[in-house]
């Protein structure tokens, strides 16, 4: 540690962008957008699709381009990242949203994977992307936040 | 669609959990934790460590285990997910705490990859975990949100 100093780091605030990956993204586009209802927000057609997730950002990327280092596309140098295999999102599900969410999967056609109750009462739903992805909508009291996902 | 009714989706919140892949869960710890200052908040050695960030949780899982499906060690059938390579998650750095975040990873030896300021102004300031993963501290007025971090 420079000089000495005995450094704290700063507090840190919530995840603001969470990011999974999709060889497809067109087919990634049409289950967020399309069947989710999530707002794309931006896009780089075979590079990203980027969604609104109310106060947070989910990124979707096709990882043979955006593990190039830096992204080739990029107009500013933009560090390379790319995973193959299945990752894990969680969407926050506050309420009644969690009840709301399973039936309109079933509705939609989207298989529920697994659905959970946890050792305080919170509950998740599972599902997965077209990429094989897994995803979940969980109450926040899972963590100890109020259901309006704030810290309690 | 079930009996041809037009289905709406609920509306979406926001990322509860955000997930990173890491085949070191100790060098994981040790950075996320006794690095950044991240909160362990749940462990299972070899298998995964969370953290708490604001009102969202950071995942750190180790694929070896976790992509086995249904997790073997888990006392209920979550579903299994892992990745190779490097992934990435952003954290919202409101106001001053970007710049506080970038002195204290320049004097804690964490190497900063890159500073990107945007079209809209708003700044990020990227870097590595052990493993790989891309990190990144974005001001959340880069989508759109006010510097509390709530939908503008």
């Amino acid at each position: 540690m420079a000089n000495g100093a005995v450094l704290a780091p700063p507090k840190v605030d919530g995840v603001l962008e969470a990011a999974l990956y999709a060889d497809d993204l067109v087919a990634a586009k049409e289950f967020y957008a399309g069947k989710l209802g999530f707002e794309k927000i931006l896009e780089a057609p075979g590079t990203f699709v980027f969604f609104r997730c109310s106060a947070t950002i989910l990124l979707v990327f096709n990882p043979a381009q955006t593990r190039k280092q830096p992204l080739p596309s990029a107009a500013r140098p933009v560090p390379g990242h790319g995973c193959d295999g299945a990752g894990h999102v969680c969407f926050s599900a506050p309420g009644a949203s969690l009840d709301r969410w399973a039936e309109y999967l079933g509705k939609a056609g989207i298989p529920i994977e697994a659905e959970i109750t946890w050792d305080n009462g919170a509950r998740s739903v599972y599902f997965r992307d077209p990429a094989g992805n897994s995803l979940e909508f969980a109450q926040p009291r899972l963590w100890g936040y109020d259901e309006a996902g704030v810290a309690a």
